[in-house]
């Protein structure tokens, strides 16, 4: 077999068979096909596309080519979450939780990452503490005795994916759907998940500008975990605005406070509750969506999943006292309102820009090597909709720095569009993909 | 400027402004841009193709990579003939001494190359004693007393279209014709030529197997010279049987003896007429072809041309007297005969099979380093359209080796097909290419 042969046979629109992907996909992993060959490969993908059963290889070939971590020894249905990306997302810190109060293991494995914010981990560790270093036999009898624990991501996990799509993005081969989508799967299967609700973000803030283009993704990711055997569920979500109020690490974690107290705010709550029953389904911890939302609603009412979070935390040498008393969170030294200058309805908040905004502050890492202010972020006051008057807050600022405020301030001033007149709110819950098709709400 | 912006924009089907595409020929030219990036590019314009003043650009770009040969010297117009490529073309030991004995300057610059035989420096090499090595100064003195010289290629010219099509080659971007078209006409006139006459070779043994393709490389090759101020003509001809009679370094050496004496092969003999014409008007030695072309006729009926190859071998100390006497010409141990086994008329002659039986024998190189018989080879009796009896021999074998003989015997068998029905002779030229247009015969 010839790297040459399968590149010509792409560019001619044919269809690879499987000891192709698996061929192109172990010798790169290997160092024995070289990157030109690979990219001018993907090129060539770009053009000609991917059908489904070759996505579903590629995702395989991908997974093969590294560490895949053994679950098998905890019980019951291990059901993960995977989100896009967007602003504001603190589900996860509620998900886990709620999901797990209602008995169906959450295994998670977080990562770190580069974004406006940190990742799971990093907000987690605004709880005094918390670690998520621990051997992987603590993790699982965590995971069988508590149905919950999070871990940092130490497996070589589909190395052929990172190496790829480092290629891809030197050389503008990202924006395929088979790809993006191989991409996202193959680290979740390697993960060792059953089944798999996806977070698929659309909008102005999220990787996926446009409606069709995200619900085209998911129906791409749910038909590869179908075909590699992984129950896949993905749900299309609003991103035109930052989810929830709050965008910074430890703000973030009071605002998943607040939500598990069902006091949080209305997309955020809605959004945990959607995902969560989805999950809950999935996990046959419920027969149906209907029933798990009751289930759900009835966790955070009760307080089970403020309960799970609080033992979450201690399990994890983190200070469960935060969770009680959220004033003990590390606080900034600058907090300071922003004010409308006119009268109007919201009519946009741009999400890229108030990521940006927290970034400015410090919430994020710009490089691997970046330090995060755990303290710093942006909490908005007022969402797509919403009536404002001149002089209002519409958002608060937490920094440390003063001169990053002003930054931060100007970018958000910015990011608002305030209208005369009247404007609808979002609608949160784009669709449902499922094996059997889409549904658009 | 970024090479991943280039890229993108070409994904997207836009046109490379002329500094976007300096830049990266240059930079991959200095190793700044890597492999990776180029063959991603090469494969977006695969797909998305460039328009003529791209193509243009990109010539003049792999022009300027490297050193260009500065022919000023040289009195008159400098006109070159570049063919792309067949099986039994001894075109230019024909039209070089024709050319210059009409008064043209041919200052011709040679390659070895890979291929079925040796090229034209092997060729003239079956002249005892015969060398292109001469310094510039020599060279240019020989064009302007004798009108003709034989140099080998030795400045660094194009070196970004050797790099680039050294890529291409193994990333299945060989196929485009704008890129193709660059290559051939960014070492032409980075040569030196002031015009150039393209011989397009189309049909089985050609790199263009259809007339249509190869009429659009020709139209492609001719807007390049258009563009950067060299008067250019293609001349599309078949090339679905070899050309002329003899596949071989000396064989094909004495059937342009014989041409020269007015002996040699019609389809030959016609083809150096029709280049040659249009070399001279170029060349602005005859006001038309017609013209031309009596002025031909006239010098290889008077011997001024077999005269004229004459005093070339003897400038680069050959002995002349091989021209007059060709049983000097070194000659293989095995002469053989190849019989038909069955009578009818030749309906094909898969050129290249015989291009691949003189190989076979030891005519070309398959690598770099392979070492070349000059004797060996095979020359044609019967041609398309003849009529052939059972026995009679189609072919004579020129061998040194008893196995590989036989292995060629083979070959040759087989490229023959032999029909009952009567076939007509194929038309040798397919038609004209220039600036104004195409005109099919």
């Amino acid at each position: 077999m010839r790297m040459y042969d399968i590149i010509m046979k792409k560019r001619n629109g044919e269809e690879l068979t499987t000891e192709e992907i698996n061929f192109f996909v172990s010798g790169y992993t290997k160092g024995e096909i070289p990157d030109y060959q690979v990219s001018a490969l993907m090129m060539a993908i770009y053009f000609q596309k991917m059908n489904k059963r070759e996505t579903a290889d590629l995702t395989k070939a991908m997974v093969d080519s590294g560490e895949t971590i053994d679950l098998s020894l905890i019980e019951g249905i291990k059901v993960d979450k995977h989100s896009t990306g967007g602003v504001g997302d603190t589900t996860t810190l509620i998900l886990g939780p709620i999901v797990a109060a209602a008995g169906a293991p959450v295994a998670k494995m977080s990562g770190r990452g580069l974004g406006h914010t940190g990742g799971t981990i990093d907000k987690l560790e605004s709880f005094d503490g918390f670690s998520v270093e621990m051997p992987v036999e603590k993790f699982i009898k965590n995971v069988n005795e508590k149905k919950i624990a999070i871990g940092g991501q130490t497996a070589n996990l589909a190395p052929a994916d990172k190496k790829l799509y480092a290629l891809r993005d030197v050389t503008a081969t990202v924006d395929n759907m088979s790809l993006i989508a191989s991409s996202i799967m193959s680290k979740k299967i390697a993960s060792g998940a059953d089944a798999i609700v996806l977070d698929v973000k659309t909008g102005s803030g999220a990787f996926m500008k446009d409606e069709d283009s995200s619900f085209e993704l998911a129906k791409e990711m749910v038909d590869i975990g179908t075909h590699v055997g992984r129950n896949t569920i993905g749900v299309v979500t609003d991103m035109d605005q930052p989810l929830g109020f709050a965008i910074g690490n430890a703000l973030e974690v009071k605002e998943a406070i607040d939500t598990l107290n069902g006091e949080g705010p209305e997309d955020l709550t809605e959004l945990c509750l959607t995902l969560g029953s989805h999950m809950l389904v999935l996990g046959k911890k419920a027969k149906n969506a209907e029933e798990a939302r009751e289930i759900l609603k009835e966790i955070i009412r009760s307080g089970e999943g403020i309960s799970k979070l609080r033992e979450l935390v201690e399990a994890q040498g983190g200070n469960p006292e935060f969770v009680d008393n959220p004033s003990l969170f590390t606080n900034p030294s600058i907090v300071e309102e922003i004010v409308s200058p006119i009268e109007g309805y919201v009519k946009e908040i741009k999400a890229d820009d108030i990521g940006l905004a927290a970034l400015v502050l410090g919430a994020g890492r710009e490089t691997k090597e970046s330090e995060i202010d755990l303290s710093v972020g942006v909490v908005l006051h007022k969402k797509i909709g919403d009536f404002v008057k001149k002089g209002e807050s519409i958002a608060t600022i937490y920094a440390n720095n003063e001169d990053k405020k002003k930054s931060s301030e100007e970018i958000i001033l910015k990011a608002y569009g305030i209208v005369d007149e009247k404007i609808k709110p979002k609608q949160l819950i784009k669709g449902i993909v499922t094996k059997d098709g889409i549904k658009k709400f």
